[in-house]
């Protein structure tokens, strides 16, 4: 691969595409699962190993190794004292029964891409504008713990550390215990000075297998809203009790769930639902469930339609309260709001496609990730290679090997670039020097 | 109360009552939830702690312990060496957060009982035509370890030891594991042979309240149709996956509740039907559920309008499963018959009734019980007291303590009569001498 790019254009090498190939091979077997998967919930001792594996292979290329107070896995390059950090990264942990690429590519390789660049600044004598760092984030995806994204918001100051070290798990294993059982519960820090952030990810989406496209730049993201709902009805026995007097919790859920996919077949492609977790107690046979909570979302691309069906979802569920003689609370309601990718950054990374020859597009996501949190204060860009199928959250999800290789070239140029030349993109950054 | 009895009418007196008593208040200490309630699922450390304060107490009172293979627990006084015995019993196990009183109350007034007549035919020079005994049966809510009936049906021959001894909980446990770990799992013995069974237990429903009865004398049983079904569908990522390629087994199930709530309102007061436990998979937020497991019963006093509901349910999750591009597959499907009750026992228990001066009537059953096991081999009665406003599976779960004597007098008297003067209600039996 490395031999279609001229010398000019900066790229990983063979041994730093094998250096990323063997990475990934380790990580796919720490938490593999008989189908070809990964389970590695956050925090878990599988995560323990691949942290551990994780944190050798960057000392062993030089990195400094840094571990957060919420288990953010730093590995630093300091080429430019005093200077911001360029940091890429996205985070290990998966949800359950899931793949191997989603998050696990992004820290992999850019993991490699810094080691190449640095590599590339020695061999060219250059002394960047800014560092360079790869980033683990904590349980990106609220699958063990809730809610999703905590390390990266704890990072930008959006979740307080006490709040997210005090999430439970469904045995009741706080956050900081786990890491801390795990050896990764660090020292207080202040955050990392950052001159930007970047972010490469499989696409969860079929768009660009479809047309045949090697990056998606990612522009915009959806909006999405998240309840947490419960019912509260009246534990009885299933047979004697008269159908008249039951409150039955999860006949209530049952309606909502149904109510909740409604809502998406109302807007065609402008809204996404999904119920992916109902909890119920007691759960036994032979009882009316007591209890029932649901984790509701919707995303758009507008917020005025997530309000409207929030809204339609609230007086639904009165409705259903009344009908199956329950209760509701809505437990907690987040919204996210829609944003917009880095202009700069964006097109300097459609700019790289163009000079490595890959062929691009701009993409919008709709899943959340890292990058979306620390777009708020950072340049950032997010930055997709193609998924088969567009499978996500699944054993099945895959990348071609020539796809993943590609996304390392273009991380590693863009980070090249926007580190020897940042002004165009990055207002305000000195050249190299 | 003994007091209003003459000499002539076997009772328990005074001090049976007070014993009585304080077994049922230890009892209720034993896995005591805040509400007031009891929590002590089947061959828990609670169930343990329980068993070994009952066995305690059958010692000291004169009763030989027995505990079979499945951990059936035996108390047997053998007054008439080589004749059959009169079994009483229930269950010492609960739902999750539960009653004090179902299953309990069968027990604990089955051993008081059983002492009382003791002491009864000792104090007349009577040798009765049968031996006494009272059970404990394993597992009969089938909360932790399904199906319920565990301990009685593999009594009757209808459950194969080995079958039921590898029954998991949801946590990997085996009953036989779990049984061995409280030291219940005894030694596989013959049956002990039966006269009859006789079961006391608190109503669940309001009849007998609502009608200011004693005693329901249970003449016949509901029939029940169980199946335990999943659908399949496909994890996914709940974000960016298209709404119309979402394989949703929650969604799927969520149809399935209302669907099989809807059949019970066509049929009135001739059908229950209920879902009481739903198993999503892997149930975290961001995933589109995988798979969703979920036990469906339909209870009716008409096996034809069971069948009827069964063949429609199976027509609509087909349906379902279309509509939502899932599977589904009927994992079991398990049809409890209707059944009479034995006429002769009924009707000497209406006749005690009369003795005793207690108002009591003819009674119907919905939900399972240890005895429709029994009832299939032996002369069985189930007798009802009445539960504060038909309240069950529930920490509200109360009868009154007049309400526990009443019926621990007719079962005394009950087994009092059946075992010296069994002829015309036991058919073949001798009378006492």
């Amino acid at each position: 691969m490395s031999s279609l790019y001229s010398p000019d254009t900066p790229h990983a090498n063979a041994a730093e595409l094998a250096a990323f190939d063997a990475l990934f091979a380790a990580s796919s077997a720490i938490g593999a699962t008989a189908n070809g998967g990964l389970h590695r919930l956050a925090a878990s001792a599988e995560d323990g190993a691949m942290r551990d594996l994780f944190s050798r292979w960057l000392s062993e290329h030089g990195f400094e190794v840094q571990v957060d107070a919420v288990g953010n896995l730093f590995g630093l390059v300091t080429l430019a004292p005093g200077k911001p950090y360029l940091l890429c990264g996205s985070h290990l942990d998966t949800q359950p029964n899931a793949g191997r690429f989603d998050g696990i590519y992004g820290v992999l390789a850019g993991a490699v891409a810094v080691a190449s660049v640095a590599r590339q600044l020695r061999e060219r004598g250059l002394t960047p504008a800014f560092n360079l760092a790869v980033v683990n984030w904590t349980n990106e995806e609220g699958a063990r713990f809730q809610p999703s994204l905590i390390g990266s918001s704890v990072f930008m100051g959006s979740l307080p550390l006490e709040q997210a070290l005090a999430c439970r798990d469904g045995a009741g294993v706080s956050l900081g215990e786990a890491l801390a059982a795990i050896g990764y519960r660090g020292e207080a820090r202040a955050p990392l000075p950052l001159a930007g952030y970047a972010e490469l990810h499989v696409e969860q989406g079929a768009t660009l297998e479809q047309q045949a496209l090697a990056i998606g730049v990612v522009r915009s993201t959806w909006a999405a809203l998240k309840w947490r709902v419960r019912f509260d009805g009246e534990q009885n026995h299933t047979g004697p009790a008269p159908m008249a007097v039951r409150r039955d919790a999860l006949l209530a859920a049952a309606h909502a769930i149904v109510a909740v996919r409604a809502e998406a077949a109302r807007h065609g492609l402008k809204l996404h639902s999904s119920v992916g977790r109902l909890e119920v107690e007691p759960n036994s046979p032979n009882v009316v469930p007591a209890l029932a909570r649901m984790l509701v979302e919707y995303r758009s691309p507008s917020t005025a339609l997530l309000a409207e069906a929030g809204e339609r979802l609230r007086a639904t569920l009165a409705e259903i309260a009344t009908a199956t003689q329950t209760t509701f609370e809505i437990e907690s309601e987040q919204l996210r709001e829609p944003s917009e990718l880095h202009h700069g950054l964006s097109e300097l990374a459609l700019a790289t496609c163009a000079e490595l020859g890959l062929a691009a597009s701009n993409s919008v996501t709709v899943a959340g990730h890292d990058a979306i949190s620390l777009n708020r204060r950072y340049p950032t860009t997010l930055l997709f290679v193609p998924s088969r199928n567009g499978l996500s959250h699944n054993e099945a999800e895959f990348t071609a090997s020539a796809d993943l290789h590609r996304g390392l070239h273009l991380l590693t140029a863009l980070l090249f670039r926007a580190a020897t030349a940042p002004g165009q993109y990055l207002p305000g950054a000195d050249h190299a020097h």
